[in-house]
């Protein structure tokens, strides 16, 4: 035997075991839209400002009042909620089920990465505007900040494998999962509605780096 | 070294080695209906008989022009498509996400096993039936005919994992895949909605049992 390679695989484990002694709680991200601060005026007024509805896990960022309909060549989706607070970007992230209604083709992008992806109407109260691009389905990701991304021993813009739904129907491996690491950031692993739904998970639900 | 070990590791390698090299068809199934030819008579009228829209790839089933309404204590969904032929019960087979839309609860479970699972109402153009049981969201599974169970070396009733994806920013490995065996059935991986487009796949691509 290869000591070497032994030690390797020995590493190897150990690290797995670590990581798998560890849940990464789950986000379920439903459809929902980021604005501007010039894009949120123009469809809710001159006047208006971002009501909180509910904070996020993430610190600083709140799901809004604030409702729009987005409407693509095929279909419309109505009440996609904005989440703030103003972005220097208005994106729409939407499922691939979202994105056959709306006769779009949106890729599988991390945050703020728009370049070549669909525009698309969106509709508010006081008026419409029509973005050039900025619809993208959500790329599979866990935030962490500096001290989890230390305990997990991952480095931002790596990939893993992540455990979920273990035990139940529809335990399943997501694999490619982006590593964001940020002070700014909380623990939590987010997927997409269809995304969870396909793995049995709910808000909070504890999933496993493996 | 023990040996014993060694000899099991290399033929479970060869296994997997083997099944990887066959492609396993992905169905991808849209939420839908089977009906009892009493059902059928209830909501399309006692001359109708079902007309066949599309051959699916399952031999002797068929999507048909019918469409019915399903309505739940939430919500309602139209459209739902008649899976043909006749069968000996009713069963309504949803995405999480619709049963979300219909506010019922059903369990994951194989076709036909539809003991405490929910009733639903259920209207057509020519009447209206409640179903006491019978909505289900489907459990993930495998048709294999005879040959295909062989060159597998899998055995009705027992569980796989299965590749999809491979490649992509979905890739994922759904766990616990059931496997069916019957000289009726045609290889065919059968997912619904979300689970496919939680791996980004559509009908026809391919999946790897691992």
């Amino acid at each position: 035997m290869d000591e070497k390679l032994v030690k390797e695989i020995v590493e190897d484990l150990k690290l797995r075991q670590e990581r798998a002694d560890k849940p990464v709680p789950v986000g379920v991200s439903n459809r929902h839209v980021h604005f501007t601060k010039e894009d949120f005026k123009a469809l809710f007024g001159a006047e208006a400002e971002p009501v909180l509805c509910r904070q996020l896990r993430q610190p600083g960022f709140y799901a809004c009042n604030e409702l729009v309909t987005v409407e693509g060549p095929k279909g419309a989706i109505k009440n996609v909620r904005m989440i703030g607070p103003y972005r220097p970007y208005t994106q729409v992230e939407v499922s691939m089920g979202d994105s056959k209604v709306l006769g779009v083709e949106p890729p599988i992008r991390d945050s703020g990465k728009l370049e070549n992806s669909p525009g698309i109407r969106i509709t508010g109260p006081r008026g419409a505007i029509t973005i050039k691009n900025g619809v993208i389905l959500s790329k599979r990701h866990i935030h962490f900040n500096p001290g989890d991304a230390m305990a997990f021993k991952i480095t931002d813009g790596g990939h893993v494998r992540v455990l979920c739904g273990a035990g139940t129907d529809r335990e399943a491996v997501f694999e490619r999962v982006l590593c964001r690491v940020s002070e700014k950031f909380a623990l939590e692993l987010h997927l997409d509605v269809e995304e969870a739904n396909a793995a049995g998970l709910k808000n909070g639900d504890a999933a496993y780096i493996v």
